[in-house]
C-alpha cells in the first residue's frame, strides 16, 4: 500500500496494513488451533467460515488496543485469535438458530453440512478459544471474557423471546444488541489493553469504545437491512419477514396510530405478510422518519465511541480507531 | 439414614448422605447462577433438566476428591456447579444432536421448547460455568477445565463421523467415549485434587480414577442398551436404530463373516432395517459372546479406577469410590 493509498484507504484498511505482522501470526494461530486431530470435520467446517474472513475487525481491535498500550508481548496474539474463535462460534450456533440461509453472500455452514455438525463445531471452537485465553495466563482476561459470553449468550436468548413481540422497547433492544455484537467489540478492545497492562483509565476507555462502536454498528447492520447500498449478501427487508424487533421497528410502532398498530400486529405478531406489505412497512418508517433518527442514534454512538478515545495515547493507530468510529455509520449514508 | 442403610445403600447414596451439606450448597449456587435477569426462557429450559436432577455423580466426583485431600475451602463447591453446569449444557447441545425424544425419562427440552433455545441456553450454561471456575482463581483449574472442553467437544464431533461406519474401530470408539463421559468425570476429580493444593501423585490419580470411571460408565452404557434391567427411560436398541457404533457391535463386526458383514453393512451403513433386525443383531452378538467381552472390559476400567485410588488418603470417601466403581459395572450384570 502506497502513501496515497493509505490516506483514502477505508480505516479497516489502514488497521490492517499496520498491524499486517501482526494479523498474519493470528491467522497462523487460528489455522494451528483450528485443526483437529482426531475430527478431521471440524477443519472442514470451520474453514468455510474462516477463509470466508470476514474482515478480522474483532482481532484488529485487539492488536489495536494493545499496540496503543505499548504492549510488546505476545499474547496479543492469542487474545486476537480467542475472539475470532468466539466470534465464528457463534455464528455457526446463530445458523442452526435463525436457519438463515446465506452468510457473508456464501451459503451457511449448516446447509453444507448439517444442525449437529454446527453445534458441536461451534462448542469445539469456544473450548479453543478458551484454552487459548488460558495460555495467557492473566485471570483478569478470563474473568473479561467469560462475562463478555455471559452477555452474548443471554442476549441471544433474550432476542429469540423478543422477536414476534412488539412490546420490545428500546432498553430490551439495546440488551440485544449489545449481546449480539457490543459485548465481544468490547472485551476485545478492553483484553488489548489488559494484556499491556495499561493504566486502568485507559482500560475503561477501551472497553467503553469497543462497546460504542459494537452499539453503532449493530444499529446501522439493523438500518441497512431496510435499505443503503452496502447490504451486500442480504436481502432488504430479511429482518422484517424474519419479525424482528429492531430499532427503526420499535420506533415505528412507538408512534404508530390504531391503523398502523394494526398492520404492525398482523406482520410481525401474526406473521401474516402479503405482497407490498414491506413496502407499506417502508411507508410507516419514513412517516415517522425512523430510519433518520435511527441513523442519528447511531452517530451518538459514534461520537461516544471516539470521546472514549482521548483518554488514550495519542497515535497513528488511535487516528484509525477515530475513523473506524465515523466509517462505521457512514456506511449508512 | 441410619447405619444399617448406610451399610447397604448403594454407594453414590453414601456419597451423597456423607457429602449432604455440601452438596446442599452446590445446588444453591447452580439455583442462584442458572437465573438470568434479562431472559426468563432461561431458567425455564435449565429448570427442566436441573430438577430432573440426574444423580449429581459428577458434582459429587468433585467434592469428594476436594475432602478426600483435605479441602477446607469454598471453591470446590464452585468447581462442583461449573461441573454440572458443563454437563448440562452438552446435554442440551445433544438433544438438538441427537434428535432424541427422552432424556431422564422425560421429554427433552427441544420438544418442550425448541432446537434454538436447547443451543443458545447451552451456551449460557458454557458461560455461567466458566465464571464461576475463573471466581476460583485458579489459572490450573481454568487449565483443566479447557481441555476437557476441548476433548468433549472433539469426542462429540468424532461421534457424528462414526456413526453409520463400519470402519470405527475400538480405538475410535474409546476416543468417542472419552469425549462424551470420560473427559468431564476426570476433570472432575482432578480439579478436586488441585483446589485441595493435593501432591501431584495424588492429582494424577485422581484424574485416573475419573477417567477409569467414566470410560467403565459408558460402556456399561451402551452395554445396557442391548439388554439389562437398568435401562430406564431408554428403549433397548435405540443405538441400534440410530446405527451407532458401540463396543458390543464394533466387536461383532470385527468377528463378522461374509454373511454377517452383508447384515451389518445394511442395517448399520446403509440404514436399511427391518422388523426382526434388532434380534438378529443380538443373536450375532451372542454368537460371539460380544456382550460379555464388553462387560469384561468394563470390568478392567473399574479395576483401573479402583487400583488409582491407592494413592490417595485411607478414608470412608475414599472406599465409597472404590465401591462406586464396583457399582458402576455391577449395572451390567
Amino acid at each position: 500500500m502506497g502513501l496515497d493509498e493509505i490516506t483514502t484507504a477505508k480505516p479497516h484498511d489502514r488497521l490492517r496494513h499496520a498491524l499486517a505482522r501482526e494479523l498474519d501470526a493470528v491467522n497462523a494461530l487460528i489455522a494451528e488451533r483450528m485443526a483437529s486431530r482426531h475430527a478431521p470435520r471440524i477443519p472442514e467446517v470451520t474453514r468455510h467460515l474462516v477463509d470466508a474472513g470476514g474482515k478480522r475487525l474483532r482481532p484488529m481491535l485487539t492488536l489495536a488496543a494493545a499496540r496503543l498500550c505499548g504492549y510488546d508481548g505476545p499474547y496479543h496474539v492469542h487474545l486476537a485469535a480467542t475472539v475470532e474463535f468466539i466470534h465464528t462460534a457463534t455464528l455457526l450456533h446463530d445458523d442452526v438458530v435463525d436457519e438463515s440461509g446465506q452468510r457473508r453472500g456464501r451459503p451457511t455452514a449448516n446447509l453444507l453440512w448439517d444442525n449437529k455438525s454446527s453445534v458441536l463445531v461451534g462448542d469445539y471452537l469456544f473450548s479453543r478459544s478458551f484454552q487459548l485465553m488460558v495460555e495467557t495466563g492473566s485471570l483478569r482476561v478470563l474473568d473479561i471474557l467469560a462475562n463478555a459470553s455471559a452477555t452474548i449468550a443471554e442476549g441471544e436468548v433474550l432476542q429469540l423471546t423478543a422477536a414476534q413481540n412488539l412490546a420490545t422497547d428500546e432498553a430490551i433492544y439495546q440488551q440485544v444488541i449489545r449481546g449480539k455484537t457490543a459485548a465481544l467489540f468490547a472485551a476485545a478492545t478492553e483484553v488489548g489493553g489488559v494484556i499491556a497492562a495499561a493504566p486502568e483509565v485507559q482500560v475503561r476507555a477501551l472497553h467503553e469504545y469497543g462497546d460504542a462502536l459494537g452499539i453503532a454498528f449493530q444499529i446501522v447492520d439493523d438500518l441497512l437491512d431496510y435499505g443503503g447500498t452496502e447490504a451486500i449478501g442480504k436481502d432488504i427487508g430479511d429482518d422484517f419477514r424474519e419479525r424482528k424487533l429492531t430499532l427503526p421497528v420499535i420506533r415505528a410502532v412507538a408512534r404508530a396510530d390504531a391503523g398502523e398498530r394494526a398492520f404492525w400486529q398482523r406482520v410481525i405478531e401474526k406473521g401474516d405478510q402479503r405482497p407490498g406489505d414491506l413496502e407499506q412497512a417502508l411507508a410507516l418508517m419514513a412517516r415517522h422518519r425512523t430510519l433518520e433518527s435511527t441513523r442519528a442514534t447511531a452517530l451518538d454512538w459514534a461520537e461516544r465511541a471516539k470521546s472514549a478515545l482521548s483518554a488514550l495515547p495519542d497515535d497513528p493507530i488511535r487516528d484509525m480507531l477515530v475513523d473506524l468510529a465515523d466509517y462505521v455509520v457512514a456506511r449508512a449514508t
